[in-house]
């Protein structure tokens, strides 16, 4: 019997997102459970272990019918052995995730950073498919990065390469949460635009000044820049600098195809990627002499680190 | 018969440095030429033909006793096709190198990024033999990068990539050759530094005050700062902390195993090792919990473009 199912796993701080694949990556069937971390991992490995039979359950499927497992998980990660060599959300240090998996089924495991897992599944099946070189960089509470080189994630030589996130762009800048100033995270993170957002409120000139301070989120400066606001205006084009300096870096070592952002900024569509798009061609390394990634939104949301998972 | 030599050739802006290696990768002989660019490219490839012939009269060998060539060029090279895109040292755009050597010589011809090669040759005989994830960081009149990981020399997705120097460590800072600001080369590179000993040197209280400006090169600010001056150590100090923080950048990025540095002010030695290696165990991602590269210097100087070449 052909074996033409695979089963994706998105490891989250707060959830456990499960997912079945098809040849076609296409996503047949879901589920998804509290990951309640704190607890000794071999809870949660228990727990996802038997998430995966109600998934296969709800599917009307064997775990005999699926060719492999694949695990996106947040940290450091050694793919080679199966463990999760150090993450600060869960409070992990070396944990042998596909080992312990493995005692309760007989498939082929694999896992990787959820980043390159989100790339990895934008690759196949969504913003970039077709494309063999892509990086996505993910802008959330953190800067995350994921890179494919060659239709194949790229974790740099030992394990816990490719953190774009953690690369400074000021020098002695913003604190970042990895204990070093000015890294990207610290510019151009969700939480980086929500402080200078909360910054720039303090000038009473500006409409940002009119909003109570914990009613600003990330979308907040671009509303107020649509509604024609100087100050918020600027707290854009300063975002977009930070994230164009970053990404240009990326092209510079990276020379991919497509750059993807992910996270909820990118509902900003256009009036993100369009300034990006123009940042990225006036900056990048040898100019128009050389083809230059163009910057997209990725397009498969949460389902990117399933399918990438599925396709370890 | 066993071909059991190969020739590498370090395409230079002032001269050409050829050699031929034996399958132990040490330089049996060597010969070197000048470029004299600004001439058209068919004639400089001409000439350089001719020095493969006179090198390999030297050696007493003939074109056939060797398995191929390799060259190292400046510039944005197409390895695959051969070509080299862009080079502002020669003001050469889409000059199709291997073609047109193989008009005169019927054996294997490669090329890539002089850096990368460098790279390379320290992996194969350098102060990298035995690793196979290894970055070179060639600190002149710029900052060049090379990049080996699994063995192999990684130029990204597309052609161009590796650009280390042409990475942003302060946004909107000092103006860069490639016309962004801010590029860790406008920090890291020699010139970088005598810019910023001069700078010093404006200060009275300084020794480098003492100093005839025509005078300042590279060593000035190490040498100083061992006579005890405040204001050198300072100088030298912020150039750590710069070099520093894009070698922390390339580690979370890439994780090699260890990190080269080449360029005379390598003749410092673990006056520069020493701090950089302090540096980049407290700033990299993860900490201790990951392995982190050791920063050391190159160690075969002008050979080792030759040797990565001849490994092309």
């Amino acid at each position: 019997m052909e074996k033409k199912y695979r089963i994706g796993i998105d490891l989250g701080g707060t959830n456990v997102k499960l997912g079945i694949v098809d040849s076609d990556n296409n996503i047949i069937e879901k589920h998804m459970i509290p990951t309640l971390t704190g607890r000794p991992y071999k809870e949660i490995i228990k727990d996802i272990v038997d998430a995966c039979f109600t998934l296969l359950e709800k599917a009307n499927l064997k775990i005999l019918d699926c060719e492999l497992i694949g695990i996106g998980s947040p940290g450091t990660i050694d793919d080679k052995k199966g463990i999760v060599l150090y993450s600060n959300n869960f409070d992990w240090e070396n944990i042998p995730i596909v080992d312990e998996m493995k005692k309760y089924i007989n498939i082929p495991i694999y896992i990787d950073n959820d980043a390159n897992c989100a790339a990895l599944g934008e690759v196949v099946k969504g913003a970039a498919k077709g494309c063999k070189n892509v990086i996505l960089i993910t802008l959330g509470t953190g800067v995350g990065g994921g890179v494919v080189i060659d239709g194949k994630i790229f974790g740099g030589g030992f394990s816990g390469g490719a953190e774009l996130g953690h690369t400074t762009i000021i020098v002695d800048g913003e604190p970042c949460t990895c204990g070093r100033k000015g890294c990207l995270e610290a510019y151009a993170s969700a939480t980086a635009l929500i402080r200078d957002t909360k910054r720039a409120a303090k000038d009473k000139s500006s409409l940002l000044n009119k909003i109570p301070v914990e009613d600003i989120d990330g979308k907040t400066a671009f509303d107020m820049a649509k509604n024609g606001d100087k100050i918020a205006q600027n707290v854009i084009d300063n975002y977009i600098k930070y994230l164009g300096e970053g990404i240009v870096n990326f092209i510079n070592v990276f020379r991919p195809e497509k750059v993807l952002l992910s996270g909820g900024i990118c509902n900003q569509k256009e009036n993100l990627t369009n300034p990006l798009n123009e940042y990225v061609n006036k900056y990048c390394f040898s100019g128009d002499k050389i083809y230059i990634a163009k910057v997209e939104c990725a397009t498969l949301g949460n389902d990117a680190g399933i399918i990438g998972a599925a396709n370890l």
